[in-house]
């Protein structure tokens, strides 16, 4: 990894928008970004590079990042292994938190010195100074902690989606998830616990396993089961006094999938949103037809294109108060944007089990 | 198989509800029924008996069968792995068509001589008469061939429903299917062309499926493909004119199920109704979340219990009209009722590839 100055060409990757306009005197400062010019190993692609200032224009708001966090579909968009993916070259990241730094003379509602994240979010978080339009930009509350202003679209976001847009839940109804300790599981168990909703949470057999079960526990979850515990005949004996789920997610795949199916009461929905463990669903065809069970999926970057850039903001703003009253938590890890390279190691899996990696700018 | 005289208390079989009435001198023909004690191999458990005659009260209508299909739901029910079954012991069969033979003082709207089905459907159809609520029966046109009557609401208003029920289609939309050769498969192949609707249709490689890819064509089909075709990179290469179709049936399970999930266009739904080759369907996460497929289930018995009674008696007159100008086609064979054995062992499948056998009284 190394830093190294690059001649204006870059200035088309840093904004690609080079329509003729009015020459305006206004510029951003130089910007240090996370660049790929190919796609392929994260950590071989990946390059900190510093790119030239660009033209702020009458509409667009020059922002100074102060976090970004590193997720899993970052990861995927560089190894190329995404539906959608920025053209090349591109600068890493997708969500994240800014300081308006300047800001172009038609812009209205922003002035410099707020925070604001991109809502939608959009390419290019890994970097120090990012210009787009303000429309791109959402104002925030300043007392949010900056972590969580950081990532709470990508996987806050998904969670409370999934939990609003499949099933109609009423308070005390419950839901079944597996990978319960990833970043959405843990908001699912707090954003249902928020509603009076339930949550059966599978987890897998590992090393810490206890740990993670009274983590999930303290979050709210009402039940937290490993795959192993589930090698029972009717999983169902095991609910106690939790109702059987009408919802369950799935971010696994394989067993773990087929738990979250053998759990959901008839005519019952899962939704699909990661397969960590990278093995396919397999489903009876008597699941679909007298248990009437339906399978679905959800990717958040096609619900948000969908008309539904406004009503994000509602929720995010939503999402960031339950954060600020610390009724959304999860673990994440700031790191110096000097040390990107050990983050990514450490989102990559190099180093085990880790927590969310947000960079700090 | 013989014929057995029975004693009185076989009339609780025949007519459950002993309601205590007024004593009423009406009463029906002893009927000769395949019976069955205990579920088991349907060839071992079922016996043609006599069941002595039971008295008519004001509301019912006796019946005389005239014919009467055997579904593979009928098979699975006397075999015992079906999810919904009647008491034991109990009477085969659960549609047909029949001739009203006598009425209680109560009955409006039939009168003997007329054509009735039993709508929703309802067990105890392989029998010579049959004592049931008027509301039970439904009256159809007489001028209706026999075998249509008797076998058109399992499997075409299946057929009906699921090209209804799941996903908006307009004319020149298109589905794709597997198991075309089935009779709910050649249903759905004419009810969509008489919607303008096109059909892609997976059959098994066997001996004869020149033959039958040439029957599913000249009943409209628009393509027909085994699954050893589709073995190519891209199946929908081999659309050609035929647009992305939108819903998909599967019947069949395992690979053929996949093909059909291969050829769904973006947001797609597949509809599973059966799983001849008794082999789960497996699933990629990504088919969930980037190909937004969503697979579903459908249960005609479960659907009709849904306060459709009225809606499925239009649909039935619907589906007798296109029956009547030879719109709606299916392979069925007539058989005595004294070869009932005979027509089990064809439709246990003991006989290798059989027309759908149909009891004639």
């Amino acid at each position: 990894m190394m830093i190294v100055r690059l001649p204006p060409p870059w200035a088309l990757l840093h904004r690609p928008n080079t329509a003729v306009r009015v020459f305006s005197l206004l510029t951003s400062p130089p910007s240090t970004a996370v660049v790929y010019d190919e796609h392929g190993p994260p950590d071989a692609v990946c390059k900190v590079k510093e790119l030239p200032p660009v033209r702020i224009k009458d509409d667009d708001v020059c922002v100074r990042l102060l976090a970004a966090p590193i997720n899993p579909s970052d990861i995927n968009r560089i190894q190329g292994v995404y539906p959608v993916r920025p053209p090349l070259p591109a600068v890493g990241g997708y969500e994240g938190v800014g300081e308006v730094h300047s800001i172009g003379s038609a812009v209205k509602g922003l002035s410099p010195g707020d925070w604001v994240i991109p809502s939608p979010p959009s390419s290019g978080t890994w970097q120090t100074y990012v210009v787009k339009d303000q429309n791109v930009w959402h104002k925030i509350e300043k007392s949010t902690p900056m972590e969580y202003a950081a990532s709470i679209t990508v996987n806050p976001l998904t969670a409370l989606r999934m939990l609003e847009d499949f099933v109609d839940l009423k308070p005390g109804d419950a839901v079944v998830q597996n990978g319960a300790t990833s970043i959405v599981g843990q908001c699912l168990v707090q954003l249902a616990r928020v509603r009076g909703i339930r949550s059966i949470n599978i987890i897998r057999d590992r090393a810490g396993s206890d740990e993670a079960k009274e983590k999930l526990i303290n979050l709210g979850a009402d039940q937290v089961f490993t795959e192993s515990q589930l090698e029972v005949k009717n999983v169902k004996s095991l609910l106690a006094d939790v109702p059987e789920p009408a919802l369950g997610f799935n971010c696994v795949g394989g067993n773990a999938a087929s738990l979250v199916l053998k759990f959901l009461k008839q005519g019952g929905t899962m939704v699909t949103y990661g397969g960590m463990s990278k093995k396919p669903i397999t489903v009876s065809t008597s699941s679909f037809i007298f248990k009437d069970l339906s399978l679905r999926g959800f990717w958040l970057q096609k619900w948000m294109s969908s008309d539904k850039a406004k009503e994000c903001r509602v929720m995010i703003d939503y999402l960031l108060s339950l954060a600020r009253e610390s009724k959304l938590t999860y673990e994440m890890e700031l790191v110096a944007f000097n040390e990107f390279q050990s983050a990514l190691d450490k989102a990559l899996g190099k180093l085990g089990s880790q927590p969310k990696q947000v960079i700090k700018f």
